[in-house]
């Protein structure tokens, strides 16, 4: 055994320890006046209201999971009883990381409020300094939580009888318990979060801005605290969740796999690694390690030093730091790779192709290609998304001659930026596994997701940004301090779109890693949807995304309905709100919030985990493969054209905000043409806060679902990667019809007797191929078929 | 060789003298006064004009297709130039079917108008008519065109040495050509109709209704007669050059299938086929043949007697008449199916399940799996669209907030929608499947197409109603003839709309019909996506429907923007144009229609047919038909989505021209709630006439494509199933890492020195697992394999 893994444990508590030095720095900051303060407090306790009642709900979700989960672990004996705890505390970390997160942006943004009144680049360092808080405990948590149930688990199964590979597959399954919790935990907060904002948002804005005429953030606005709550909830707990699962499932898939490789050099004879068979398993994990590092980094380099730069220096700052760390990371894997891997990872199994002797610098590249899917898919994304580009303006075009041309065109154009994210992930798959196998394409995936806790400053700076100006506006400051925030929050919207870019990047490949995963835990020969039942699987999965992004858009619907009732009730009721001489009734709208979104969570959270466990169950683990590649090709589809469809939306819409030139007219706030845009806007929001975000997560926990249940599905169908393991016993079962040894039928009793069932059928056949060919390699036999026929 | 094909022949020249009745009877009925015959010819001289336009066009593709189609021909051994004349017969015969279907339409409209002005009946009758002299048209030269080149072609063929199986593979190469040539002319009408028809009303509206404030079908609106020729080219010319290639393909599908069942019996030994190996083969075009007879009769059931009819009374004569044509075929199925099949198919490959008897019966149940299908999804096409029906209130409730909530609405209704469909399809799939292999589910398309006459005569009469009240509007009659041409244009929407998901539906079964047959002749062992290019494939293919209806949707959005301008122009060029007393120059308007579908329609067509032949020789043929699944799963999931949410929006507006209740409130045309109903039916449009119905073209198009390709991708990759007819060689493959002998090096080039290339290995392995399974099987078996191959 290794020492290496008290590596990334020391990389992520200093990760966490640096973490704690800014969170502590950020609240040694002014936090305003008396008035400043009071908002804030009111956003984090409502926050902090919907967290608790949603933790309270998912506790339920938590508990009986975790009674399921121990059934598996009961009846399939390579699932060890660990995989509960690792579970629960998966979940229980999701849930600390989104509550971080969430803390330091309500502790952060009236500081940066505060920050804004004189400098512009103070206000920046805040809210930035709150994103890294927020990006390091997720990190942080994420290397931590797997390194320690990782060591906890070599310690209990590597010692136990039976070979090296199979004891780390007992290991690894019981790891995916905590990627299991903190994925779900992710999906809940998501979609929950991602209602209650909208919902907020959207009941604030239609009564109002449209019906009473106040402006957006006005205090006399009962929905407004609501709002900015939502911000909170949905962007940064939301979010912070979301890519804490992704991280985690991202370097499961990739230790999986690591450990697939090591099988296959056994295999081939030529287990020629330095760490008893532990690096390729380590690599992973080694690398989320050094990228924290490499972020911790680059946050220094983010910082602006003119009080009246503009947009383009922010950014500037923001792009150099995330350059410098992904570059850092790159350079560190390098070396990772060159001490970690044998210099050729001997006899690694390429499906259908027979095996490969892949050099270890084939790994590295395939770091690379990840890196390069990172920063292309942001280069797409903002193509689409970002104000002046050709597809935003076509939308504002088309606004001149009304709402629906607006409509067509930003669909369009989110339907059409799916050309070129798909081909980008086409071919860094193909490409990632051309150099190494599915490892490469894991591999791919984590560098990646390396940097998450930089990528996760950048977005939660935004979120931050938004709330800061929401402050400055209740608290009637001067108008330059929201100018100033204002500068922030736009840069926040570019690095949220493009954010949402690399979600779903990461989530595609981790997704393929998963499957992969899967089909090695189950032990079937590849998923061929030249079967029927296969390919009525794969459209199911396909349907799967789009009902659930329908759910997620009909909550947000019904949930602003109530919002509305609500506001208007209070607009009516309480005496001299109009006037600002009565208080409204905050609260009671951020109760209506929370109450709607945890009721709308339900439902397609439930589909999500219990869809993929009907389809194992009932069609077998060749269909669930197939339903997890339709979930994924769908899903991925239909995130990029929600997520940029309603980032175009929104970006036309604030067009009009500076002006815009139509048909060679100048075109301002107000106008018909902008009208339409808001209209256009209000579509696109649960587009890409509500159901668009929420696919990657969909796409993950259903292939991670899939890997839980996967040994139980394998043993059943008598295809399990152990059921290889024991004797190979040879079965006559050379002519369908003919009847089967005892051993096949003890697998699975069919009605129709003496006749093979199909899966007796393949788990014969297999075995009657090795041997024959095992027996004809012996007695070198080369007779012509022809020779045969005759 | 059976002289059965002389019976669908015989059919066939039945339905089309039939038709031919029918034409005579629809022209010498009264055609109106003087003006309606003006309008009347006007709008057949410009849907001519269109359709001549769009056919130079085509007949230079026809060309460039004809020599690429040669150049395979002589480059592939199995695949005969028979299949360029083929193709070019049914690019005609498609056009022909177009042009008849025109034809008709624009004759009978007037005559509805006329027969309107007096009796309600009678207006159904000549409608109805037209519309049955269309499908007749269209069933009939499908099922004549294929059974006259099926016999052409054996004659060619059959005598030739070689099995029956492969000489019949190259019969059914040949005629892939015919049902690529249908298919092909189907998109290019569908796409160029769809954004005619969409451009000119969008445009004829947008300044007519809204600006100039003049009503629908108004003679001083210079679009107008681009409008219902709109209607023409589009709902009737698309539709049937449609559903011409899905009858086609389908039929063509399950004759493919059916030779593989003869293959399947002669390796089991027992072919005891009553008609000398062509039952199997025969069977979907006698289904076709007895399905014309039963729409005929069933036509003879289409009337109403009352003058005051209503709605509902037309479309229970439509569904008496409709389910009568079905359970008549379903009993000629009955009897077809006992006469022609041996009462049990022998050894009938199951893909990775081996081999299973099924008995005659079985393939009778998958007919029935078919008709099940035909109905449900109509049903449930009509609840999610319907006047009435929970969805469309929904979204009526939601125009009360808005347009933006309208949208929201009426996509999550078209989102939603895809649950039902999708669970339908799967199960038709799997149980078809399980009945009778592919083969059952080609058999199950078949019979669903099997009544495509009346299917296409319901469909057809809708837009010859709505044409009749642009008649009567534009002649200025009195309001009781629109009111009766209304009765049946509101009866056509919902056939329209049925319509679009009965194709959808057969769509997707012919599509895994044709999926089956081309795995069947590229000789692969199954599409896995267990390996990474074959996955990215279907990552590609999965994009495609998007892609293409975003472009179709911004085809609309610029044709109309054309028409937008023209429109204005002559508005304020042409005196009097107001007044009535000026003529508004309507061929331009139809030039321009034209101009800008023609130019339109290119790109999107191109793509369809130009993509999988690039996936196919740069990926190979696994990753092609992995193409295909992803452009079938997740263009089933688009046109669902469109097409309904497309149809909801279009009756939500509808709702409010009878008056609707909205939270209490009852609400008329022109209200606030109404407007936004109206942007909804707006987007709506292009979704449901331009984008939507394109999706089973594109679908089944692909898999043609793929098809005809199919033999070339297998030689080059060796993997073809002639490959395995010519001599075997026994290869020495056992071990993946193992010199290869010299033809499987001579097969494909690698890098590599003394390693299997995949394809080889694949190629090898294939021959030695085959060639230990027979050796063992001769020994018991006392039949020989030389013998069956004659």
């Amino acid at each position: 055994m290794s020492n290496l893994i008290y590596v990334p444990i020391g990389l992520a508590l200093l990760g966490l320890v640096f973490m704690m030095v800014k969170m502590a720095w950020v609240k040694k900051q002014g936090a305003g006046n008396e008035k400043m303060q009071e908002i804030s407090r009111n956003i984090k306790a409502g926050a902090l209201a919907f967290l608790n009642a949603e933790y309270r709900l998912l506790a339920i979700f938590v508990v009986i999971a975790s009674i399921a989960l121990f059934g598996i672990s009961t009846m399939v004996e390579t699932t060890s009883w660990m995989i509960v705890p690792a579970f629960v505390v998966g979940a229980i970390f999701s849930a600390v990381a989104g509550n971080i997160g969430m803390r330091i942006a309500t502790e952060a943004n009236a500081r940066t409020t505060e920050a804004a009144r004189t400098s512009l680049p103070k206000a920046l360092q805040v809210s930035f300094s709150g994103g890294t808080v927020m990006g390091l405990g997720v990190a942080g948590l994420a290397v931590l939580g797997l390194s320690l149930f990782f060591l906890i688990f070599i310690q209990m199964f590597m010692g136990q009888a039976g070979s090296f590979y199979s004891n780390m597959t007992m290991v690894l399954e019981a790891l995916a318990g905590f990627s299991l919790g903190a994925e779900s935990i992710a999906l809940f907060a998501r979609v929950g979060g991602g209602i209650y904002t909208k919902a907020a948002d959207v009941g604030a804005d239609l009564v109002g801005k449209v019906e009473a005429g106040i402006p957006e953030d006005d205090p006399r606005n009962p929905a407004t605290i609501a709002d900015n709550v939502g911000d909170n909830v949905g962007d940064v707990a939301g979010m912070g969740a979301d890519l804490f699962g992704s991280y985690v499932a991202t370097v499961l898939a990739s230790m999986v796999l690591g450990n697939y490789i090591i099988k296959d050099m056994a295999d081939a004879g030529v287990v020629n690694d330095a760490f008893g068979g532990m690096g390729p398993i380590l690599l992973p994990i080694m690398i989320a390690g050094v990228g924290i590092v490499s972020s911790i980094i680059g946050t220094f380099l983010i910082k602006i030093k003119d009080n009246d730069a503009k947009e383009a220096q922010v950014q500037r700052a923001l792009n150099f730091g995330n350059i410098t760390s992904i570059l850092l990371t790159a350079v560190a894997g390098w070396f990772l790779i060159d001490w970690m891997l044998p210099e050729t990872i001997v006899g690694m199994e390429f499906f259908g192709e027979g095996t490969k002797d892949i050099p270890s610098r084939h790994v590295f590249y395939a770091t690379l290609v990840g890196l390069g899917v990172g920063y292309l898919i942001s280069y797409f994304t903002e193509y689409y998304t970002a104000l002046g580009k050709k597809p935003v303006m076509d939308i504002v075009t088309n606004s001149s001659t009304g709402a629906a041309t607006n409509i067509i065109a930003g669909l369009a154009t989110g339907m059409i930026s799916t050309f070129s994210s798909v081909i980008l992930f086409a071919v860094a798959i193909w490409g990632s596994y051309e150099l190494a196998g599915f490892y490469g394409v894991a591999i791919a995936a984590s560098s990646m997701m390396a940097t998450t806790a930089m990528q996760l400053a950048i977005d939660a700076f935004g979120p931050i940004a938004d709330n800061a100006g929401g402050v400055a506006e209740m608290s009637e400051l001067p108008d330059e301090v929201r100018e100033r925030t204002d500068i922030l929050d736009s840069v926040g919207n570019t690095t949220a779109a493009v954010g949402k870019g690399f979600a779903i990047a990461s989530a595609a490949l981790t997704a393929l890693a998963l499957f992969a995963a899967y089909v090695t835990f189950t032990g079937i020969d590849g998923i061929n949807i030249f079967k029927a039942d296969v390919l009525a699987a794969l459209f199911i999965g396909g349907m799967i995304p789009v009902v659930f992004s329908a759910l997620a858009m009909k909550s947000v619907g019904k949930a602003a309905m109530d919002m509305v009732m609500e506001v208007r009730r209070q607009f009516k009721e309480i005496p001299g709100i109009m006037e600002g001489t009565g208080t409204p009734d905050y609260g009671r709208c951020v109760e209506i919030s929370t109450k709607a979104a945890l009721r709308e969570m339900m439902l397609p959270g439930a589909m999500t985990i219990v869809t993929p466990i009907i389809i194992g169950f009932v069609m077998g683990p060749e269909a669930l493969g197939s339903y997890m590649a339709g979930v994924a090709v769908s899903g991925v589809l239909w995130a990029i054209f929600q997520n940029n469809a309603g980032g175009a939306w929104d970006n036309a819409k604030k067009s009009f905000e500076a002006g815009v030139m139509i048909n060679g007219e100048m075109t301002y706030k107000g106008s018909e043409a902008h009208k339409a845009a808001v209209t256009g806007d209000t579509v696109g929001d649960p587009f890409k806060d509500t159901s668009g975000p929420s696919m990657n997560i969909l796409i993950k926990l259903t292939c991670l679902v899939g890997l839980v249940i996967a040994p139980i599905l394998g043993e059943i169908s008598g295809t399990g990667a152990h059921a290889d393991h024991g004797q190979e016993i040879m079965m006559m079962c050379n002519h369908p019809g003919e009847a089967c040894t005892e051993k096949c039928h003890a697998m699975k009793q069919e009605g129709e007797k003496k006749t093979c069932s199909p899966d007796c059928k393949k788990a014969c056949c297999k075995k009657k191929e090795t041997a024959s060919i095992n027996s004809e390699t012996l007695n070198e036999t080369s007779l012509s078929l022809n020779e045969l026929k005759q």
